[in-house]
């Protein structure tokens, strides 16, 4: 099964490509994080459509992993997420791709193993599970942790008998 | 000149259409509430997207109006609202147009005179400037005010030279 992991942002974005076959099968295929071109939102805006649109041609995936919405401390740069995650959902959706959210603790607890984790720590043990050459930049490393949630939790359900594909 | 004001949502949107020469001469072309398909978020921002589209293909609008983003009560609703005014923007960008935002106290303050006119203040200003038949629907009348809003300050500005178009 191959995810690609979503990190959505207004000035850049962050994707993760990983393919799993079961929890101690999880490799991962590609990342990058990706600046938006343009000095307008709309342009950026046009600019994450573009990107995701060539990302999902090239890798693609099966289905999307992306976080759920949360509160930032400043509202305007939530409000500003909101719109980046909205395209990009609505890009994933023209698609037919399935998009599945997972809370920040979530991610948190499945690949650190705690709810609390430092984003530090989280990106880390990305690093260290996936056995990569070197640390992946802020934005993919968190693309690829929503990636990696739900091939653990996709998996664990697949030995339950209840993932549906 | 043909504007299309916009009040994006996530389970609805309310458009606008007006034509104006001047400020004395603004007229509405259309308006409508449009309720977006689909229980799931995805699916409505899919169907946001192909709403406007079916608007812009049929009234042609030559710039679009929308409303500044603010920060409601509920921050996860104003996080959603970024996701439908996201896609809205990357929509009305991908087909050239150019969307101009405008806070709510200056709409407030060009449609019904004063930066703190409650919204069923504004709604009428609307259908009395507008010389409508009927209360357009409150998504619909918001989207009327924000075209307007753009008409009588680009009209402003047409008469002191200062308008690009």
């Amino acid at each position: 099964m191959r995810v690609l992991g979503i990190d959505p942002g207004s000035r850049k974005i962050g994707i993760g490509v990983i393919d799993y076959a079961s929890v101690q099968k999880i490799r991962a295929v590609t990342w990058k994080q990706i600046s938006l071109r343009g000095s307008e939102l709309v342009e950026r805006l046009l600019s994450l459509q573009d990107e995701l649109d060539a990302v999902i041609e090239t890798w693609k995936p099966e289905i999307v992993a992306i976080e759920d919405i949360f509160v930032r401390r400043n509202v305007r740069s939530a409000l500003l997420l909101g719109h980046a995650r909205g395209v990009a959902l609505a890009t994933v959706g023209r698609r037919q791709l399935e998009a599945r959210s997972y809370a920040p603790a979530r991610i948190k607890q499945t690949v650190a193993g705690h709810g609390r984790a430092g984003k530090d720590e989280v990106r880390s043990m990305v690093r260290m599970q996936l056995d990569l050459p070197e640390q992946p930049p802020e934005d993919a490393a968190d693309a690829l942790a929503v990636a990696m949630t739900h091939a653990l939790i996709g998996a664990v359900l697949d030995r339950a008998g209840g993932w549906s594909r």
